[in-house]
């Protein structure tokens, strides 16, 4: 089992669909019989839908390090800080020790983005990763150098959304 | 239980992400005790990983109507135009009938661009749907109508593929 070559995935861009595209290749990898983890960076205690699904599958794991509240990206508390460090931590733990054949670091590129972690260590990372393991990048703002390291980058461009409508967040829709 | 407000999302563009983006979608809504149907336009046979794993899961069906061979652009055969526009009646039937909440017509942008079902078909079936159900059509090559009646429009650009540096499709990745 495993993948023989996992690769590096960027989902980035201000439109909606990288996190559920990130979910979606879960989903088609667990069909298949992989492990895949779900490392949430800058989310905490919403009860996506998605957070409730893993609870119920196999092979399937969301751990969330952040609080319910929005980060500032000029002022940034020092718990949001201390909350994207131990992602990251614990990322590499997994990544390393080749806990999963996925790990999806979603929200990453906006925890870069808003100088809670630094660049440098995601790329280290990335390169030093083992050849086997998936690594699966979301969020706005992906940086030339994530960029530059990744396999696949696809950019999700907003054409229309249905805020501008006034339609509100709904659940099983936007979490 | 069901959504009050159901939209029209399409995600289009040549990257890779919109049928993932919208199983992601789809497992979420699962997740907070929505019905999901996935109707699959020109794809069969083919073990996608998210087909296993709709079998075993509650409030989530997946049918293909397609076979597992490459459609013509410039000649489709028969049967795969009577394939597609078997598709597209019953997705009239499971929208019309409120079957499920949420009906994801999964490559029906490429269906219409291929002339196997017509444009006008499926503007007709997104302007008289009943107001509870939400719709997700996925494919590049969205017409200017699709986008224009749609309330939410992803554009999934592709930027870099690992097709190009030469990874072949793997099992749990591409299918």
């Amino acid at each position: 089992m495993g993948l023989k070559l996992g690769t590096i995935q960027v989902y980035t861009g201000n439109g909606k669909g990288k996190t559920t595209a990130a979910i979606g290749q879960a989903i088609r990898a667990i069909g298949h019989g992989l492990n895949v983890i779900i490392i949430q960076f800058m989310k905490g205690e919403i009860n996506y839908g998605e957070v409730i699904m893993a609870k119920e599958l196999r092979n399937f794991t969301i751990e969330q390090w952040g609080r319910k509240e929005f980060v500032s990206k000029k002022n940034p508390l020092q718990i949001d800080i201390q909350l994207a460090q131990k992602a990251l931590k614990r990322a590499k733990e997994v990544i390393m020790n080749k806990q999963y054949d996925i790990v999806v670091l979603d929200e990453i590129n906006v925890a870069i983005d808003y100088n809670l972690i630094e660049e440098e260590e995601v790329i280290t990372l990335l390169k030093t990763k083992p050849k086997e393991v998936e690594i699966i990048l979301t969020g706005r703002g992906a940086t030339p150098r994530i960029i530059e390291i990744a396999d696949m980058v696809s950019e999700v461009k907003e054409v229309k959304h249905h805020y501008q409508k006034g339609v509100k967040a709904r659940e099983g829709i936007e979490y």
